[in-house]
């Protein structure tokens, strides 16, 4: 059984995810990837995976065999277990909580090696979808406060396995991170009586030196403050906290922004390795912020976050990141290449 | 010329170091790590650093030359400049700051191979000193608010070369980690009149199953919400804010508990990758927080992270870390290899 635990000093809570079955003599040595001979995502191994939570499937196709566009299925190593009811307790000084949660895969595609930069448009489209619906799905159970969606793509970013895959956690509390994103658009509306996120938009806007693309609905943008080298932040130009808000119109907008975006870093840069993180507002109304309603001052968006350098030392002991790429350099860079 | 960046949102800041000559065409190919035939740190070498701030040196030998034991130089390709006054501008609706502050590398052995756990307690000791003496030097230019001392090991942990070395980073802003200790020992000292360190070292001397090592003055322990297996915190346990507050006596008693800590790491793990951040007090006072001093509730520590897992897309969107490995197991197998 996975525990929550907090850290007594600076408030972050970590999953302690025994289940997970990581003994100490499994580190002796590194790197375990699996082959892609029999790779449980691909078409006609459905069976290696854990039976499907949903599915967009060929009519007429039964559930858990061959003629799928996108599967959907419970982590097999999960992080959380979704059984039980949320625990809390202390532990002499420490706080902690049980293990509650989701933990899932969304299998993007059939294709092994598909990356999402040579996918088609409606291909994406259903991702989004899926994004959305298992979001919407989720949302329903009052034991949880918070969905991440994310994407691991290659072994440097976290991917243990290779075929195109995002995953979900619910956790029943809302992530420390996106607290403070909640927390410093909550100040700056305070003082401006404005969305921050919106204001970044108009202000990218003024010069364009740091857009990467933009089209009706969308922009993406390498953000002022990148942490990272050639980091991408992607949002919605219309202001809207939750993603679970987007129209089916936009969505097609979105999937338009997201493929150039991604096709321009994998042309520039030889498909590099990346992440992405899909940040929305948390399930319901926050704790302790009763107005102004998060609605007001949280803006959704992707960020993206290509694995060019090594996070070290220095980053994790001040939580401050030296970046050597200028975000106007990286986005020119990434504006100059043809994606056609 | 750095510039240090602020994010609107969450208010971290960012160091874009477009001084370290990262081009986009650099990143294209990957892992450019240099070879040890030719390496800047090894005795012989000297030539190939910029001139020595600090050294020990053996009796008659001249700076820049041969007969050394550890040596103090400024990064070649440094993130921050000492030279120049801090200027605080806006840039639209965006903050940023003259990229000030000092970057140092302590080559920490003439041995290339001379790994931390199979040095002698003498240089060990000399080390210690050596971050000491370098933080009671950067303390006394005004201009800096922080010192950070930390040690990347191997190429996962972001070290570019290979030969054992340690880095300082001074800012003249207290990074956004640092500060979070402080807030967060702040509020538990308001609320107990105590210091969080101070309890968290009673807690783990009440049970054992967390304790790697300890002696008279240090404790070595895998913290209760450790965010990555095998993740330690090496802490004195005489209540002291500052590392620099540390007597001669106190740093061989440190030089013994980090070496034997380090042992049972490289012993039990197959030497793995590592990072160590040495958590010391900010210089000066820290604004707003008149009373209570932070010498009263905060607590100079090392913490050291192994790299045996990846950090993937749930950490990067949440920081909220998922560790498969529970710190009792892991102090555990760590109690139970030889070290002798």
């Amino acid at each position: 059984m996975s525990e929550l635990r907090k850290d007594p000093i600076i408030g972050r809570w970590v999953i302690i995810a025994t289940d997970r079955g990581k003994r100490p003599t499994d580190f002796v040595s590194t790197d375990q990837v699996g082959g892609p001979t029999s790779c449980p995502f691909c078409e006609g191994n459905e069976g290696m995976t854990p039976p499907e939570i949903y599915a967009l499937r060929k009519k007429d196709s039964l559930a858990n065999t061959e003629g799928w566009d996108i599967r959907v299925v419970p982590n097999k190593f999960p992080a959380l277990r979704i059984e039980g009811t949320v625990e809390r307790q202390g532990a002499g000084m420490f706080d902690m909580m049980s293990g509650i949660g989701a933990h899932e895969v969304i299998i993007e595609t059939p294709g092994h090696q598909d990356g999402i930069h040579n996918r088609s448009l409606d291909s994406i489209v259903n991702l989004l979808d899926t994004y959305q619906r298992r979001m919407e799905d989720l949302r329903k159970d009052n034991r949880l406060l918070y969905v991440m969606v994310f994407k691991n793509e290659g072994e440097r970013a976290g991917a243990s396995l290779s075929h195109p895959h995002s995953q979900v956690i619910a956790t029943p509390i809302v992530p420390k991170r996106v607290k403070e994103e909640i927390d410093g658009s909550l100040e700056y509306y305070d003082y401006k009586m404005r969305c921050a996120f919106c204001d970044i938009i108009q202000e990218e806007k003024r010069f364009a030196d740091r857009i990467v693309h933009e089209n009706v609905s969308f922009i993406s943008i390498c953000p002022f403050a990148s942490r990272f080298p050639f980091e991408i932040w992607l949002m919605p130009k219309r202001h809207m906290a939750s993603y679970t808000d987007m129209t089916r119109q936009e969505m097609h907008e979105l999937a338009d922004c997201l493929k150039i975006t991604m096709r321009r870093l994998a042309l520039s840069l030889g498909e590099p390795q990346y992440n992405w993180m899909l940040h929305t507002s948390p399930i319901g109304q926050v704790p302790r912020n009763p107005w102004p309603d998060v609605n007001e001052h949280y803006h959704w968006h992707f960020e993206i976050i290509p694995k060019l350098t090594r996070v070290a030392g220095y980053e994790w002991g001040t939580g401050f990141y030296i970046n050597p790429t200028s975000p106007e350099t990286a986005a020119e860079f990434l504006r100059e290449v043809d994606v056609d």
